[in-house]
């Protein structure tokens, strides 16, 4: 009586792989279009891009997105690399919304924890030129911009009337809190989303990264009971051990991942395979798919099932 | 610092009302609809169709959608009140897509649960007519349905050239896990959405109800390691005391709610609430709203300002 669905990171099967050529009448499902995936089809992540943020439950690690918020990318690798993060908390998780972290005495001159040579306030990166941005535009259309689809492996919308793009909130999305001035949102205290996408938040928020791995860590927490989902006894908090970039870490302590690439023909695959599922569990394939529900599949660097 | 948004389960403030005939130029706020209803803009849950699953962290309501899926509803309905679903369990977790509970021993035709008066298949309750049903339609489209809206409260879509309607997997609908044969969802096992709306299921499922109140309950559960997010180890799974009609329930323990109605002027200007948000926060208001992000809103009975 199990309902059938593919994980989101999905685990490459050595047997049966398609050669790229061999496309069956009915279409591949997603795991035949990952199976005959080439070395190429796949990205290693810039490990001057990747934070590894550790919990007590384990890792998660987060790419930046520096084409879309560079000065934000920029101030959190400064304040990562100060230890900034290090001993602060999990603040708050509002059930299908965001979980987000930072500093608990941030409002205490006193207390609080000092930026160093980080800055206190970024430009609002909430949008990018458009202009010499790759971009694999999806087929489906989207309520809320002229064109969606991905961008360096991020989801991300544009208007090449206007001349923006910015990226989508979609599930897994992180993003720079901030108050009222669209200044104050330094990366300093960092939202992730864990329910259905919030995108009435684009262009209004800096859109610094995604969760590529360890999602599960920050959406299964306790939701808070205070207002707008913050903790409100100190001893809910999770702690933060440690953030730090990938660079700077031991090669022996590296979590070693591979993205597959938003601008291959093997890609386009992936997103047909999940615009019509192919196995015999669907009756009406949905013929369309939603930006937020394509995955982007990872893998440990080397699971390919070939050289 | 802090991100803001309201949330999703509002509680009304008595203070700043305003008048039904009192309308700012830049429009409302979501708490200033909801300040101004009416006691008529609100329903009270059926308590024919309505579950109380009680689980060891509290309890979560279901309201069951019998003019969607009126045999699933009542096999639910014999099955809960033969106590099918007292010590079963919550057996699934799979981050981003659903929570899923039943019984462990289903594969055992000796040590699963007897199913006495209930029926074990079930025709496939995936769509029903879309004539004679109420709808309230969203102006923004959706790439899924040539239309999307609401039906006696329930997140739905409908096609009236081809003459049907469905319920759409937003985050908190309830559907019956099947097997490939579309007529084995009984209902016996049945699954929550707990992340981005995974519109796919749409059409190929019998969706059942959503959860009213107690998502965080369900959503913030560990994620099963198996295969699909089921859990490996028969004590990792949750397990469920058990689960009622409220209408069995005894007065002094039920848990009285009010829903606000899809269908009044109210709602309407709710979703145009959340299509352009009028806190000083947002720059860029969306100017557009998915069906999935228009938010139910829920209250105690007798929560009502004012008579």
């Amino acid at each position: 009586m199990a309902l059938i669905l593919p994980a989101l990171v999905s685990t490459l099967l050595a047997a049966s792989a398609l050669a790229a050529d061999e496309k069956p009448a009915k279409g591949l499902t997603m795991q035949q279009v990952l199976e005959a995936s080439k070395p190429s089809d796949w990205r290693s992540l810039d490990a001057a891009n990747t934070l590894y943020m550790d919990l007590p439950a384990g890792r998660v690690i987060i790419e930046l997105a520096p084409t879309f918020a560079p000065l934000h990318a920029a101030n959190i690798r400064t304040l990562v690399r100060q230890k900034y993060f290090d001993g602060l908390a999990i603040l708050r998780v509002q059930d299908n919304f965001v979980t987000q972290w930072g500093d608990p005495e941030t409002e205490d001159a006193v207390r609080a924890k000092p930026f160093g040579q980080a800055k206190r306030k970024i430009a609002a990166e909430f949008t990018r030129s458009s202009r010499d941005l790759p971009f694999t535009r999806l087929a489906d259309g989207d309520i809320h911009a002229r064109e969606v689809g991905f961008s360096n492996g991020f989801p991300a919308a544009r208007d090449t009337t206007a001349g923006h793009a910015w990226l989508a909130h979609c599930y897994g999305m992180v993003g720079a809190g901030r108050d009222n001035d669209p200044e104050s949102g330094s990366g300093a205290e960092l939202y992730v989303v864990i329910g259905h996408a919030p995108r009435q938040l684009d262009r209004n928020i800096a859109t610094v990264g995604r969760v590529v791995k360890g999602m599960e860590l920050l959406a299964a927490l306790p939701r808070g009971t205070g207002p707008l989902g913050f903790y409100e006894k100190a001893e809910q908090r999770t702690p933060i051990t440690s953030v730090r970039l990938a660079a700077d870490v031991p090669a022996s302590q590296r979590t070693e991942l591979e993205i597959l690439r938003t601008d291959t023909p093997t890609f386009n695959a992936l997103v047909e395979s999940r615009r019509n599922r192919r196995d015999d569990w669907y009756l009406a394939p949905a013929g369309h798919i939603d930006l937020c529900n394509v995955p982007i599949p990872v893998r440990a660097s080397g699971a390919a099932p070939r050289g």
